[in-house]
Protein backbone atom coordinates (compact mmCIF):
# COMPACT_ATOMS: atom_id res chain seq x y z
CA UNK A 1 0.00 0.00 0.00
CA UNK A 2 1.63 3.12 -1.03
CA UNK A 3 1.54 5.92 1.66
CA UNK A 4 -0.59 9.17 1.26
CA UNK A 5 1.25 12.71 1.12
CA UNK A 6 -0.29 15.23 3.20
CA UNK A 7 1.38 18.18 1.65
CA UNK A 8 2.15 21.23 4.18
CA UNK A 9 0.22 23.47 1.98
CA UNK A 10 -2.45 23.40 4.32
CA UNK A 11 -1.45 24.06 8.34
CA UNK A 12 -3.10 25.31 11.14
CA UNK A 13 -1.58 27.50 14.23
CA UNK A 14 -4.49 26.74 16.77
CA UNK A 15 -6.74 23.63 17.90
CA UNK A 16 -10.00 24.16 18.33
CA UNK A 17 -13.04 22.35 18.64
CA UNK A 18 -14.13 23.52 15.54
CA UNK A 19 -11.35 22.61 12.51
CA UNK A 20 -12.24 22.18 9.10
CA UNK A 21 -10.09 18.98 7.12
CA UNK A 22 -7.80 19.34 4.94
CA UNK A 23 -7.78 15.64 3.74
CA UNK A 24 -9.77 12.62 4.88
CA UNK A 25 -8.53 9.49 5.52
CA UNK A 26 -9.16 6.05 6.37
CA UNK A 27 -8.70 3.90 9.34
CA UNK A 28 -5.40 2.47 9.08
CA UNK A 29 -4.11 5.16 6.83
CA UNK A 30 -0.26 5.12 5.75
CA UNK A 31 0.96 8.72 5.91
CA UNK A 32 3.70 10.97 5.15
CA UNK A 33 3.33 14.17 6.18
CA UNK A 34 5.05 17.07 5.18
CA UNK A 35 5.92 19.63 7.98
CA UNK A 36 7.27 23.42 8.05
CA UNK A 37 9.92 24.03 10.22
CA UNK A 38 8.62 26.17 13.22
CA UNK A 39 10.07 29.35 12.32
CA UNK A 40 8.92 29.14 8.69
CA UNK A 41 12.35 29.75 6.80
CA UNK A 42 12.81 32.87 8.74
CA UNK A 43 16.35 31.72 10.28
CA UNK A 44 18.50 30.63 7.46
CA UNK A 45 21.51 31.76 9.14
CA UNK A 46 23.31 32.68 12.56
CA UNK A 47 22.66 36.48 11.77
CA UNK A 48 18.97 36.19 11.05
CA UNK A 49 17.43 36.17 14.66
CA UNK A 50 13.59 36.36 15.96
CA UNK A 51 12.98 39.66 18.27
CA UNK A 52 10.11 38.07 19.11
CA UNK A 53 7.67 34.68 19.10
CA UNK A 54 5.89 35.09 15.96
CA UNK A 55 2.50 35.63 15.88
CA UNK A 56 1.66 32.26 13.81
CA UNK A 57 4.29 29.88 14.88
CA UNK A 58 4.56 26.07 14.98
CA UNK A 59 2.74 25.27 12.05
CA UNK A 60 0.75 22.01 12.08
CA UNK A 61 -0.05 20.38 9.15
CA UNK A 62 -3.61 19.39 8.65
CA UNK A 63 -6.19 19.27 10.10
CA UNK A 64 -6.53 15.43 8.68
CA UNK A 65 -9.76 14.00 9.19
CA UNK A 66 -9.48 10.03 10.17
CA UNK A 67 -12.49 8.37 8.87
CA UNK A 68 -14.97 6.19 11.33
CA UNK A 69 -13.05 8.61 14.70
CA UNK A 70 -15.58 9.94 16.98
CA UNK A 71 -15.76 11.28 20.13
CA UNK A 72 -14.99 8.94 22.91
CA UNK A 73 -12.49 7.45 20.52
CA UNK A 74 -9.04 7.25 20.88
CA UNK A 75 -6.84 8.38 17.70
CA UNK A 76 -3.46 6.62 17.45
CA UNK A 77 -0.26 8.04 15.51
CA UNK A 78 2.33 5.44 15.02
CA UNK A 79 5.55 7.55 13.98
CA UNK A 80 7.34 5.18 11.95
CA UNK A 81 9.91 7.88 10.55
CA UNK A 82 10.88 11.41 10.78
CA UNK A 83 13.20 12.94 7.95
CA UNK A 84 15.04 16.03 7.92
CA UNK A 85 13.17 18.21 4.56
CA UNK A 86 16.36 20.41 4.16
CA UNK A 87 20.02 20.69 5.01
CA UNK A 88 20.08 22.53 7.98
CA UNK A 89 18.29 23.02 11.64
CA UNK A 90 18.30 25.92 13.88
CA UNK A 91 17.95 26.86 17.38
CA UNK A 92 16.83 30.08 18.46
CA UNK A 93 17.05 32.16 22.07
CA UNK A 94 13.88 35.04 21.95
CA UNK A 95 13.51 38.17 24.34
CA UNK A 96 10.91 36.99 26.92
CA UNK A 97 11.39 33.27 25.98
CA UNK A 98 13.10 29.84 27.56
CA UNK A 99 14.40 28.58 30.47
CA UNK A 100 16.99 31.39 31.23
CA UNK A 101 15.51 34.32 29.87
CA UNK A 102 16.59 36.47 32.60
CA UNK A 103 20.20 35.38 32.41
CA UNK A 104 21.16 38.79 31.45
CA UNK A 105 24.69 37.11 30.37
CA UNK A 106 23.03 35.02 27.82
CA UNK A 107 22.24 37.22 24.39
CA UNK A 108 18.44 37.37 23.68
CA UNK A 109 17.92 37.20 20.74
CA UNK A 110 20.19 35.07 19.04
CA UNK A 111 20.46 32.26 16.19
CA UNK A 112 22.44 28.99 15.80
CA UNK A 113 22.43 27.54 12.82
CA UNK A 114 22.93 23.58 12.74
CA UNK A 115 23.94 22.08 9.58
CA UNK A 116 22.97 18.13 8.52
CA UNK A 117 25.36 15.96 7.27
CA UNK A 118 24.28 12.67 7.05
CA UNK A 119 23.38 11.07 10.32
CA UNK A 120 24.83 13.91 12.33
CA UNK A 121 23.83 17.64 12.72
CA UNK A 122 26.90 20.35 13.38
CA UNK A 123 26.34 21.98 16.39
CA UNK A 124 29.78 24.54 16.11
CA UNK A 125 32.61 22.35 16.63
CA UNK A 126 30.61 19.61 18.05
CA UNK A 127 28.56 16.19 15.72
CA UNK A 128 25.31 15.46 17.08
CA UNK A 129 23.91 12.91 16.08
CA UNK A 130 20.12 13.46 14.48
CA UNK A 131 17.59 12.18 16.01
CA UNK A 132 14.35 13.53 15.45
CA UNK A 133 11.17 14.13 17.22
CA UNK A 134 7.59 16.07 16.53
CA UNK A 135 7.25 19.17 18.86
CA UNK A 136 3.57 20.15 17.73
CA UNK A 137 0.89 16.99 17.54
CA UNK A 138 -2.73 16.70 18.12
CA UNK A 139 -6.36 16.74 17.29
CA UNK A 140 -9.53 19.33 17.75
CA UNK A 141 -10.29 19.80 21.52
CA UNK A 142 -13.38 19.09 23.66
CA UNK A 143 -14.52 23.36 23.69
CA UNK A 144 -11.22 25.57 24.31
CA UNK A 145 -8.80 26.93 21.09
CA UNK A 146 -5.43 26.60 22.06
CA UNK A 147 -2.19 28.72 19.72
CA UNK A 148 -0.08 25.86 18.62
CA UNK A 149 2.38 27.20 20.99
CA UNK A 150 0.42 25.72 23.79
CA UNK A 151 0.31 22.17 24.95
CA UNK A 152 -2.86 20.81 26.88
CA UNK A 153 -5.31 17.59 27.44
CA UNK A 154 -5.29 17.87 23.28
CA UNK A 155 -1.88 17.42 22.27
CA UNK A 156 -0.57 20.83 20.75
CA UNK A 157 3.13 21.76 21.38
CA UNK A 158 4.07 18.85 23.68
CA UNK A 159 7.68 19.18 22.84
CA UNK A 160 8.39 15.68 24.06
CA UNK A 161 11.78 13.77 22.96
CA UNK A 162 9.58 10.72 22.82
CA UNK A 163 7.65 11.63 19.90
CA UNK A 164 9.98 9.68 17.70
CA UNK A 165 9.97 7.14 15.14
CA UNK A 166 9.53 3.78 16.66
CA UNK A 167 6.86 5.28 18.78
CA UNK A 168 3.01 5.48 18.63
CA UNK A 169 0.76 8.11 20.34
CA UNK A 170 -2.23 8.50 21.21
CA UNK A 171 -5.25 10.96 21.86
CA UNK A 172 -8.66 11.12 22.83
CA UNK A 173 -11.06 12.17 20.30
CA UNK A 174 -13.28 14.95 20.48
CA UNK A 175 -14.56 15.92 17.35
CA UNK A 176 -15.43 14.04 14.08
CA UNK A 177 -12.57 12.77 12.52
CA UNK A 178 -10.14 13.57 15.08
CA UNK A 179 -8.58 16.73 13.28
CA UNK A 180 -4.76 15.59 13.74
CA UNK A 181 -2.32 18.04 12.83
CA UNK A 182 1.52 18.28 13.52
CA UNK A 183 4.34 20.00 12.91
CA UNK A 184 7.87 21.94 14.70
CA UNK A 185 9.71 18.64 14.01
CA UNK A 186 13.50 18.96 15.77
CA UNK A 187 16.07 17.49 14.32
CA UNK A 188 17.02 17.17 17.94
CA UNK A 189 16.41 18.16 21.28
CA UNK A 190 17.07 17.71 24.95
CA UNK A 191 13.96 17.05 27.48
CA UNK A 192 13.50 20.96 28.55
CA UNK A 193 14.00 22.13 25.46
CA UNK A 194 16.22 24.80 27.78
CA UNK A 195 16.34 27.58 25.35
CA UNK A 196 12.94 27.37 23.87
CA UNK A 197 13.71 25.65 20.69
CA UNK A 198 15.32 22.26 19.69
CA UNK A 199 16.95 22.04 15.95
CA UNK A 200 13.95 23.53 14.22
CA UNK A 201 13.14 22.01 10.63
CA UNK A 202 11.36 21.02 8.28
CA UNK A 203 10.74 17.22 8.19
CA UNK A 204 8.76 14.09 6.03
CA UNK A 205 6.93 12.23 8.76
CA UNK A 206 5.66 8.74 8.07
CA UNK A 207 3.40 7.42 10.14
CA UNK A 208 0.08 5.14 10.39
CA UNK A 209 -3.29 6.69 11.97
CA UNK A 210 -5.22 4.11 13.54
CA UNK A 211 -9.09 4.80 15.99
CA UNK A 212 -9.14 2.68 18.72
CA UNK A 213 -11.54 2.13 21.66
CA UNK A 214 -10.13 2.90 24.80
CA UNK A 215 -10.75 5.62 28.16
CA UNK A 216 -7.92 8.45 27.65
CA UNK A 217 -8.19 11.53 28.89
CA UNK A 218 -4.76 13.29 27.61
CA UNK A 219 -1.92 12.42 25.21
CA UNK A 220 -0.23 8.85 25.83
CA UNK A 221 3.07 7.47 23.83
CA UNK A 222 3.70 3.92 23.65
CA UNK A 223 7.64 2.75 23.52
CA UNK A 224 8.65 -0.20 22.98
CA UNK A 225 9.27 -1.15 26.89
CA UNK A 226 6.60 1.89 28.56
CA UNK A 227 3.38 3.81 28.82
CA UNK A 228 4.09 7.54 29.26
CA UNK A 229 1.53 9.68 30.60
CA UNK A 230 1.61 13.21 29.36
CA UNK A 231 0.29 16.24 31.34
CA UNK A 232 0.64 19.73 30.75
CA UNK A 233 -0.31 22.63 33.65
CA UNK A 234 0.99 25.70 34.80
CA UNK A 235 3.29 24.46 37.17
CA UNK A 236 5.83 21.57 37.14
CA UNK A 237 4.31 20.15 40.09
CA UNK A 238 0.73 20.61 39.03
CA UNK A 239 2.11 18.30 35.79
CA UNK A 240 3.35 16.02 37.93
CA UNK A 241 0.06 15.05 40.11
CA UNK A 242 -1.56 15.16 36.90
CA UNK A 243 0.54 12.62 34.98
CA UNK A 244 0.87 10.20 38.46
CA UNK A 245 -2.69 10.21 39.03
CA UNK A 246 -3.11 8.76 35.35
CA UNK A 247 -0.14 6.55 35.31
CA UNK A 248 -1.81 5.03 38.44
CA UNK A 249 -5.09 5.28 38.04
CA UNK A 250 -4.32 2.82 34.86
CA UNK A 251 -2.06 0.58 37.10
CA UNK A 252 -4.45 -0.06 39.11
CA UNK A 253 -6.95 -0.95 37.10
CA UNK A 254 -4.89 -2.82 35.16
CA UNK A 255 -3.49 -5.29 37.63
CA UNK A 256 -5.96 -4.71 40.35
CA UNK A 257 -4.30 -3.24 42.65
CA UNK A 258 -5.85 -0.76 45.24
CA UNK A 259 -4.60 2.95 44.56
CA UNK A 260 -2.88 3.01 47.46
CA UNK A 261 -0.69 -0.26 46.46
CA UNK A 262 -0.39 1.41 43.17
CA UNK A 263 1.13 4.82 44.15
CA UNK A 264 3.48 2.73 46.19
CA UNK A 265 4.55 0.30 43.93
CA UNK A 266 4.37 3.43 40.48
CA UNK A 267 6.97 5.06 43.55
CA UNK A 268 9.74 2.22 42.94
CA UNK A 269 9.31 1.65 38.99
CA UNK A 270 7.86 4.65 37.40
CA UNK A 271 9.74 7.67 36.67
CA UNK A 272 8.63 11.36 36.39
CA UNK A 273 9.96 12.71 33.30
CA UNK A 274 10.09 16.60 32.24
CA UNK A 275 9.37 17.10 28.02
CA UNK A 276 9.44 20.58 28.28
CA UNK A 277 9.66 23.55 30.72
CA UNK A 278 9.74 26.61 28.48
CA UNK A 279 5.88 26.64 26.44
CA UNK A 280 3.28 28.56 27.98
CA UNK A 281 2.15 25.73 29.88
CA UNK A 282 5.00 22.93 30.60
CA UNK A 283 4.44 19.56 30.34
CA UNK A 284 6.19 16.09 31.98
CA UNK A 285 5.43 12.90 32.07
CA UNK A 286 5.43 9.56 34.30
CA UNK A 287 6.41 6.54 32.30
CA UNK A 288 5.54 3.20 33.14
CA UNK A 289 7.36 0.11 32.50
CA UNK A 290 4.93 -2.53 30.37
CA UNK A 291 6.30 -5.08 32.86
CA UNK A 292 3.66 -3.49 34.92
CA UNK A 293 1.12 -1.64 33.08
CA UNK A 294 0.17 -4.46 29.90
CA UNK A 295 -2.62 -1.95 28.35
CA UNK A 296 -3.79 1.49 29.60
CA UNK A 297 -6.00 1.66 27.27
CA UNK A 298 -8.35 -1.35 27.87
CA UNK B 1 43.92 -3.04 50.60
CA UNK B 2 41.08 -4.20 53.07
CA UNK B 3 38.37 -2.22 53.54
CA UNK B 4 38.03 0.18 56.39
CA UNK B 5 34.06 -0.53 58.27
CA UNK B 6 32.21 2.88 59.26
CA UNK B 7 29.47 1.66 61.56
CA UNK B 8 26.07 2.56 61.81
CA UNK B 9 26.12 3.22 65.70
CA UNK B 10 27.08 6.97 65.36
CA UNK B 11 24.75 8.90 62.24
CA UNK B 12 23.95 12.40 62.16
CA UNK B 13 20.15 14.03 61.61
CA UNK B 14 21.60 16.91 60.57
CA UNK B 15 24.27 18.40 58.65
CA UNK B 16 25.63 21.86 59.32
CA UNK B 17 28.83 23.93 59.39
CA UNK B 18 29.98 22.42 63.21
CA UNK B 19 30.04 18.40 62.65
CA UNK B 20 32.14 16.63 64.84
CA UNK B 21 34.15 13.41 63.00
CA UNK B 22 32.97 9.71 63.74
CA UNK B 23 35.97 8.53 62.16
CA UNK B 24 38.79 9.64 60.02
CA UNK B 25 39.79 8.58 57.15
CA UNK B 26 43.08 9.22 54.53
CA UNK B 27 42.66 10.52 50.98
CA UNK B 28 41.94 7.35 49.02
CA UNK B 29 40.28 5.31 51.90
CA UNK B 30 37.93 2.49 50.41
CA UNK B 31 35.29 1.81 52.74
CA UNK B 32 32.35 0.04 53.87
CA UNK B 33 29.93 2.26 55.51
CA UNK B 34 26.57 0.29 57.19
CA UNK B 35 23.77 2.47 56.78
CA UNK B 36 20.44 2.28 58.85
CA UNK B 37 17.05 2.24 56.66
CA UNK B 38 15.45 5.66 57.05
CA UNK B 39 12.54 4.95 58.99
CA UNK B 40 15.41 3.06 61.66
CA UNK B 41 13.15 -0.21 61.72
CA UNK B 42 9.42 1.06 62.23
CA UNK B 43 7.68 -0.69 59.42
CA UNK B 44 8.45 -4.63 59.48
CA UNK B 45 5.10 -5.11 58.40
CA UNK B 46 2.63 -3.81 56.11
CA UNK B 47 0.34 -3.07 59.39
CA UNK B 48 3.31 -0.65 60.67
CA UNK B 49 2.25 2.70 59.14
CA UNK B 50 3.59 6.28 59.81
CA UNK B 51 1.24 8.46 61.42
CA UNK B 52 3.68 11.25 60.48
CA UNK B 53 7.48 12.10 59.25
CA UNK B 54 9.35 11.22 62.41
CA UNK B 55 11.49 14.07 64.13
CA UNK B 56 14.64 12.27 63.59
CA UNK B 57 14.40 10.44 59.90
CA UNK B 58 16.82 9.69 57.26
CA UNK B 59 20.01 8.70 59.73
CA UNK B 60 23.25 9.27 57.99
CA UNK B 61 26.09 7.27 58.93
CA UNK B 62 29.12 9.48 59.86
CA UNK B 63 30.54 12.09 59.77
CA UNK B 64 33.34 10.92 58.21
CA UNK B 65 36.43 13.46 58.03
CA UNK B 66 38.64 12.95 55.43
CA UNK B 67 42.23 14.06 56.08
CA UNK B 68 43.48 16.34 53.49
CA UNK B 69 40.21 17.80 52.78
CA UNK B 70 39.53 21.89 53.04
CA UNK B 71 37.27 24.33 51.89
CA UNK B 72 37.30 25.06 48.17
CA UNK B 73 38.33 21.13 47.41
CA UNK B 74 35.76 18.99 45.90
CA UNK B 75 35.38 15.30 47.79
CA UNK B 76 34.64 12.63 45.49
CA UNK B 77 32.91 9.71 46.56
CA UNK B 78 32.73 7.09 44.48
CA UNK B 79 30.41 4.40 45.12
CA UNK B 80 31.31 0.55 44.29
CA UNK B 81 28.08 -1.09 46.20
CA UNK B 82 25.22 -1.12 47.83
CA UNK B 83 23.94 -4.33 49.62
CA UNK B 84 20.83 -4.82 51.41
CA UNK B 85 21.48 -5.46 55.15
CA UNK B 86 18.41 -7.00 55.96
CA UNK B 87 15.58 -9.16 53.90
CA UNK B 88 13.18 -6.60 52.78
CA UNK B 89 12.56 -2.67 52.17
CA UNK B 90 9.32 -0.81 52.76
CA UNK B 91 7.49 1.59 50.61
CA UNK B 92 4.96 4.21 52.87
CA UNK B 93 3.04 6.73 52.70
CA UNK B 94 2.49 9.56 55.24
CA UNK B 95 -0.05 12.25 55.78
CA UNK B 96 0.78 15.42 55.09
CA UNK B 97 3.51 13.98 52.50
CA UNK B 98 4.52 13.27 49.00
CA UNK B 99 3.29 14.29 45.91
CA UNK B 100 -0.46 13.15 46.21
CA UNK B 101 -0.93 14.01 49.68
CA UNK B 102 -4.02 15.50 48.57
CA UNK B 103 -5.70 12.73 47.12
CA UNK B 104 -8.59 11.12 49.34
CA UNK B 105 -8.63 8.20 47.32
CA UNK B 106 -5.22 7.00 48.78
CA UNK B 107 -4.92 6.35 52.14
CA UNK B 108 -2.42 7.87 54.23
CA UNK B 109 -0.79 6.21 56.06
CA UNK B 110 -0.12 3.26 54.90
CA UNK B 111 2.79 1.04 54.19
CA UNK B 112 3.67 -1.62 51.59
CA UNK B 113 7.03 -4.16 53.11
CA UNK B 114 9.19 -5.35 49.92
CA UNK B 115 11.12 -8.71 50.88
CA UNK B 116 14.16 -8.80 49.32
CA UNK B 117 14.58 -12.16 47.18
CA UNK B 118 17.80 -12.61 45.27
CA UNK B 119 18.36 -9.58 42.70
CA UNK B 120 14.50 -9.29 42.88
CA UNK B 121 12.29 -7.13 45.40
CA UNK B 122 8.60 -8.56 46.15
CA UNK B 123 6.10 -6.09 45.55
CA UNK B 124 2.43 -7.61 46.11
CA UNK B 125 2.64 -9.72 42.54
CA UNK B 126 5.37 -8.11 40.97
CA UNK B 127 8.93 -9.25 40.49
CA UNK B 128 10.75 -5.38 40.84
CA UNK B 129 14.65 -5.81 40.05
CA UNK B 130 16.55 -4.52 42.83
CA UNK B 131 18.44 -1.21 41.73
CA UNK B 132 20.02 0.13 45.11
CA UNK B 133 20.67 4.09 45.23
CA UNK B 134 21.51 6.75 48.20
CA UNK B 135 19.17 8.87 49.29
CA UNK B 136 20.81 10.99 51.75
CA UNK B 137 24.34 12.16 51.36
CA UNK B 138 26.34 14.91 51.85
CA UNK B 139 29.25 17.13 53.58
CA UNK B 140 29.30 19.87 56.82
CA UNK B 141 27.27 23.31 55.23
CA UNK B 142 28.99 26.31 54.15
CA UNK B 143 26.61 27.95 57.24
CA UNK B 144 23.15 27.05 57.13
CA UNK B 145 21.75 23.72 59.26
CA UNK B 146 19.76 21.14 57.25
CA UNK B 147 17.96 18.32 58.46
CA UNK B 148 18.39 15.22 56.59
CA UNK B 149 15.20 15.75 55.37
CA UNK B 150 16.31 18.50 53.47
CA UNK B 151 18.34 18.59 49.69
CA UNK B 152 20.57 21.51 49.29
CA UNK B 153 24.10 22.94 48.23
CA UNK B 154 26.25 20.44 50.74
CA UNK B 155 23.40 17.07 49.02
CA UNK B 156 21.44 15.61 51.84
CA UNK B 157 18.41 14.41 50.73
CA UNK B 158 19.01 14.61 47.12
CA UNK B 159 17.14 11.30 46.54
CA UNK B 160 18.83 10.58 43.02
CA UNK B 161 18.48 7.19 41.38
CA UNK B 162 22.13 7.89 39.73
CA UNK B 163 23.09 7.38 43.25
CA UNK B 164 23.92 4.08 42.43
CA UNK B 165 26.85 1.55 42.06
CA UNK B 166 29.58 2.74 39.23
CA UNK B 167 28.88 6.62 39.69
CA UNK B 168 30.45 8.84 41.74
CA UNK B 169 29.27 12.02 43.04
CA UNK B 170 31.21 14.80 43.91
CA UNK B 171 30.60 17.58 46.95
CA UNK B 172 32.31 20.86 47.77
CA UNK B 173 34.38 21.09 50.72
CA UNK B 174 32.98 23.72 52.82
CA UNK B 175 34.91 22.71 56.26
CA UNK B 176 38.12 20.95 57.24
CA UNK B 177 37.83 16.96 56.66
CA UNK B 178 34.66 17.86 54.20
CA UNK B 179 32.66 15.76 56.77
CA UNK B 180 31.29 13.25 54.73
CA UNK B 181 27.47 11.45 55.80
CA UNK B 182 25.27 8.96 53.82
CA UNK B 183 22.12 6.83 54.78
CA UNK B 184 18.31 6.56 53.53
CA UNK B 185 19.07 3.93 50.92
CA UNK B 186 16.85 2.96 48.65
CA UNK B 187 16.26 -1.02 47.20
CA UNK B 188 14.91 0.44 44.20
CA UNK B 189 13.77 4.01 43.28
CA UNK B 190 11.72 5.76 40.54
CA UNK B 191 12.99 9.52 39.45
CA UNK B 192 10.43 11.67 41.40
CA UNK B 193 10.19 9.48 44.44
CA UNK B 194 6.34 10.03 43.57
CA UNK B 195 4.53 8.62 47.51
CA UNK B 196 7.62 10.09 49.04
CA UNK B 197 9.78 6.58 49.42
CA UNK B 198 11.59 4.07 47.49
CA UNK B 199 11.49 0.81 48.97
CA UNK B 200 13.88 1.97 52.10
CA UNK B 201 16.50 -0.65 53.24
CA UNK B 202 19.42 -0.74 55.65
CA UNK B 203 22.60 -1.45 53.31
CA UNK B 204 26.48 -1.80 53.68
CA UNK B 205 27.77 0.81 50.79
CA UNK B 206 30.91 0.10 49.47
CA UNK B 207 32.58 3.43 48.67
CA UNK B 208 36.24 5.60 48.00
CA UNK B 209 36.65 8.61 48.98
CA UNK B 210 39.31 11.42 47.30
CA UNK B 211 39.89 14.91 47.49
CA UNK B 212 40.11 16.79 44.48
CA UNK B 213 40.56 19.66 43.37
CA UNK B 214 38.35 22.15 41.51
CA UNK B 215 35.32 24.40 41.46
CA UNK B 216 31.92 23.22 42.84
CA UNK B 217 29.11 25.14 44.14
CA UNK B 218 26.40 22.10 44.32
CA UNK B 219 26.42 18.07 44.05
CA UNK B 220 27.99 16.92 40.77
CA UNK B 221 27.31 13.09 39.49
CA UNK B 222 29.55 11.52 37.18
CA UNK B 223 28.12 8.32 35.06
CA UNK B 224 29.94 6.40 32.67
CA UNK B 225 28.97 9.07 29.48
CA UNK B 226 27.59 11.86 30.99
CA UNK B 227 27.71 14.87 34.32
CA UNK B 228 24.63 15.27 36.35
CA UNK B 229 24.80 19.13 37.72
CA UNK B 230 22.14 18.59 40.87
CA UNK B 231 19.98 21.54 41.84
CA UNK B 232 17.35 21.90 44.85
CA UNK B 233 14.90 24.64 45.17
CA UNK B 234 11.41 25.63 46.31
CA UNK B 235 9.74 24.88 42.89
CA UNK B 236 10.89 23.03 40.13
CA UNK B 237 11.45 25.75 37.69
CA UNK B 238 13.92 27.44 39.90
CA UNK B 239 15.98 23.83 40.50
CA UNK B 240 15.61 23.42 36.48
CA UNK B 241 17.27 27.11 36.48
CA UNK B 242 20.26 26.56 39.07
CA UNK B 243 21.22 23.31 37.51
CA UNK B 244 21.14 24.31 33.80
CA UNK B 245 22.74 27.53 34.77
CA UNK B 246 25.63 25.44 36.30
CA UNK B 247 25.46 23.22 33.10
CA UNK B 248 25.95 25.41 30.52
CA UNK B 249 28.53 27.36 32.88
CA UNK B 250 31.09 24.63 32.94
CA UNK B 251 29.73 23.84 29.29
CA UNK B 252 30.85 27.05 27.76
CA UNK B 253 34.04 27.20 29.73
CA UNK B 254 35.13 23.54 29.05
CA UNK B 255 34.12 23.88 25.47
CA UNK B 256 35.54 27.68 24.88
CA UNK B 257 32.04 28.96 23.73
CA UNK B 258 29.81 32.15 24.55
CA UNK B 259 27.36 31.27 26.88
CA UNK B 260 25.05 31.75 24.57
CA UNK B 261 26.27 29.15 22.13
CA UNK B 262 26.42 26.78 25.27
CA UNK B 263 22.40 27.46 25.96
CA UNK B 264 21.33 26.70 22.69
CA UNK B 265 23.80 23.46 22.17
CA UNK B 266 22.60 22.25 26.02
CA UNK B 267 18.90 22.63 24.33
CA UNK B 268 19.76 19.93 22.16
CA UNK B 269 21.68 17.57 24.10
CA UNK B 270 21.48 17.97 27.50
CA UNK B 271 18.66 16.75 29.41
CA UNK B 272 16.71 18.50 32.21
CA UNK B 273 15.92 15.06 34.50
CA UNK B 274 13.40 15.26 38.09
CA UNK B 275 15.54 13.83 41.10
CA UNK B 276 12.72 13.90 43.56
CA UNK B 277 9.48 15.97 43.79
CA UNK B 278 8.38 15.47 47.39
CA UNK B 279 11.12 16.70 50.16
CA UNK B 280 10.85 20.07 51.43
CA UNK B 281 13.00 21.03 48.64
CA UNK B 282 12.99 19.70 45.43
CA UNK B 283 15.55 18.49 43.48
CA UNK B 284 16.23 17.67 39.76
CA UNK B 285 19.57 17.60 37.71
CA UNK B 286 21.19 19.19 34.24
CA UNK B 287 22.63 15.98 32.14
CA UNK B 288 25.89 16.79 29.76
CA UNK B 289 27.11 13.60 28.05
CA UNK B 290 30.87 13.65 28.02
CA UNK B 291 30.86 14.07 24.65
CA UNK B 292 30.35 17.72 24.88
CA UNK B 293 31.51 18.28 28.34
CA UNK B 294 35.34 16.62 28.80
CA UNK B 295 35.68 17.76 32.60
CA UNK B 296 33.89 20.10 35.14
CA UNK B 297 35.97 19.86 37.38
CA UNK B 298 39.14 21.47 35.79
Amino acid sequence: MSRERVTDDAVVYEFGPEMDAAVTVTDGATLTVETRDSLEGAVRTDDDVMSEVPEEVNAATGPIAVEGAGPGDVLGVAIEAIRPAEDRGRAVTIPEFGLLQDDERIDHPASLVTPVEGDTLSVGEFDVPLDPCIGTIGVATAGDTHSTLVPHDHGGNLDTTLLRAGNTVYFPVNRPGGMLAMGDCKAAMADGEACGTGAEIATEIDCTVTVESGDLSRPLVETDDSWAFLASAETMEEACRIAYRDAIDALAEDADLSLTDAYMLASLVADLEISQVVDPLVTVRAVVPKRYLTNPLD
